[in-house]
């Protein structure tokens, strides 16, 4: 099978019906290496007017599944699946884009690990995330 | 602050935009224990018809989240935010609704612990979780 | 390669020298399941007197790894590599024995996951772990 | 409370009966960072000449455990239980030293996040983790 080549990503993104539910847009990508965007929609907060408008737990989470997806994607050249995932919650995120960034921190025959920050956009490290996939 | 009582969940879940985004729908609450319910729909895949058609690891992590969120509600009576959530994949989730069962194994005064099992239409267990809440 | 016969296991686990330290000894094992007990000594213990007498969050977690890792093997007759190991710390456990009931629940062709549960003397659930394991 | 000075570190990890066990010495200590190293010492092997001859995974925990919860002692300046602990590992560790730098990547007024990085003599990093303390 031919390797994807990084130009490919962000197609690969895309094409992914959930991604676009999300808004998920690749901002940058290199070897082992992303970094996703998510765009701030109302669609996206966890509460309404008088429960606290955050973005919610499980977009962020779907961000960093994502961001640590393709950092090893980036790293082995093909689609791979999520074995397991963990987000701490460092901080709430006020309405506004998150951006994640994925590294690969092991790309191996069989197992990938990526490591994931979530940042708010005054640059805020909002949650970080740690990922094994099937390589 | 007067507990929320258990009658008053299937609302809160309802309230978070990210919830009606997803379509979570309440199916059973109890003291310490949820069922949420996230119907099928085709956006919630994680590719297109070339790449394998399974309900994205990111829609599976936030009705995870909400799940373990919602059974320590239903302990302690009030909002929780989660400090962290982690979900092991354990089968792809072909197309159909997936339902999670959220039970609270820890409730204390500061912090809360839930368990939750996410199942296919066919009984299937798909994902299992675990997440911290602040109480 | 002939798979371990669950009669093997005892002795499996009392050949590692780690095991040895620690004092662990093995309870039962049945298919893809295993009871491990973890005999109380002094030093096991966290602190000193004026620190608070409990055991040891880092023992408790080398019981988890054991008792995941052999109810992986318990399910697949072979020894196994640890790919990532979780624990929930939901109590301080005071002075005394610990057992530890591991229990698979995926035992794939590449991957198996266990989830492991520790009592006190007294039957307190006192940590939860959850491994994934490279079959 | 007279808040632990930075000082007072290196011997309160060696006040701690299981850290003796263990063999933990404190190398660093700075602001909301530590390292830590625990000699090589065969009874940590998790297996005998014929099973290979690696450092047990619950050693490696455990040393995980205790700089996560220094860093954030190192932190906050008084002792904290650890909430949860999740280890990856990422290459088998060799007979040698193991040295752990855990970080306070959040100090808040109830809780605490440090991440965790062990590397080989060598360099080579071995295993990583992450922690949630309650300050």
């Amino acid at each position: 099978m031919i390797p994807l080549p990084l130009e490919a990503l962000p197609d690969l993104l895309r094409r992914s019906p959930y991604h676009r539910l999300l808004g998920l847009e690749m901002v940058r990508v290199a070897h082992g290496e992303v970094v996703i965007r998510m765009p701030f929609r109302e669609d996206l907060l966890a509460g309404d007017d008088e429960m606290g408008q955050y973005v919610h737990g499980g977009a962020i989470a779907s961000l960093i599944d994502s961001a640590g997806d393709f950092a090893i994607i980036a790293a082995v050249g093909r689609d791979v699946p999520t074995i397991d995932l963990r987000v701490d919650y460092l901080r709430p995120a006020a309405k506004g884009a998150l951006t994640a960034t994925g590294r690969a921190i092991k790309a191996g025959r069989s197992l990938g690990v990526a490591d994931i920050e979530v940042v708010a956009e005054d640059g805020t490290v909002i949650a970080v995330g740690r990922g094994v996939f099937k390589t």
